[in-house]
């Protein structure tokens, strides 16, 4: 044991599993915790095990949520005929951010992946076909533009088209400030593929 | 309110308050956490418990510990002759980590920092002083090299020389393995300072 704490010690190794955080960055919080009064660790602890306690994800769309079905999904103002296929949770989160999309979501639980080993049955593919009745107008594939994301792109695409539902995907291209001398081949490819009429 | 559930905005807008952890990172954090099973982060949140319960410092050494006095208090086989004054309880670690150091150490719990506010009173001096009893015969002062550790250790240095105690200052030089072509000018003034007859 490094530390002379054993308390210490098992606060370190379990920040440490966090992703992006190394045993050096889990150190540093865990001296930053012991310099600050015992109720802001306690309202950290607190935050975490409501987290595990109230938070589910919704039985239609799999967002997180504390109330099933989740606000979006009971929201009269949305737009029941659109539904924007995501990866995570936290993709739902960013597009709501934009504020200029008004249907509803689903959210698959992550993207195929045969080499970690995650097939469709992994994601929640059977619940989205079973939400796409009639009164569905449009599915909007918003995964990720990397191998797997257009993967499950793919995938949906063939499951879908038979059932008549207008199938679109996001845009790939140049990011809004980047700079066109640094994108990359496929990126600028995508872009000059999805140019629009000025 | 961003988030669908208050909850997981509860639980990032505490993470986030960690040293270096941003709201991006710490929503990465928390969907990370709302994958995992509720073990994993009940084994987090339990740890942090413990943290405020079982942690307290030293009354010798102002050290973290579990137990008063600390385990390298209360060890017959270190050198009692020698204390180490540092800034944190961190550095502490740093030092044992080199496994070269058997004798004591003193915590101050920072460096003078006029413009932050932080003066003598406000770190463990009084007591530092209290232990430099005759059985004292060297203060090894490892404050960081910068300007608040200098200050700091000028600062001991100048309460400490009437006890007729021996006073050293850790060493600053060019680090290890790194190039003496990109040292600053400081550091190598000191590197060339402190050079030794070989």
């Amino acid at each position: 044991m490094l530390y002379s704490s054993e308390a210490v010690e098992r606060a370190i190794h379990e920040l440490s599993k966090l992703p992006g955080i190394g045993r050096k960055s889990a150190q540093r919080h865990v001296f930053y915790l012991l310099k600050r009064p015992p109720e802001e660790v306690q309202a950290l602890t607190r935050a975490l095990v409501d987290l595990t306690l109230k938070v589910k994800h919704c039985s239609i769309c799999f967002n997180i949520t504390e109330q099933d079905p989740c606000p979006i999904c009971r929201d009269d103002n949305r737009d029941k005929r659109l539904i924007c296929v995501v990866e995570e949770a936290n993709d739902v989160m960013a597009v709501e951010k934009t504020g200029e999309y008004r249907g509803l979501y689903h959210v698959l639980g992550g993207a195929l992946s045969p080499l970690d080993g995650i097939g469709p049955e992994d994601l929640t593919i059977k619940p989205l076909l079973a939400r796409l009745t009639e009164d569905v107008e449009e599915v909007i594939i918003a995964t990720n533009p990397n191998t797997e994301g257009e993967a499950t792109a793919f995938y949906l695409a063939k499951l879908i088209k038979p059932l008549q539902i207008k199938i679109s995907r996001i845009a790939r291209g140049i990011p809004v400030g980047a700079d066109i001398e640094y994108a990359d081949e496929i990126t600028l490819t995508r872009a000059l593929e999805g140019r629009i009429t000025l």
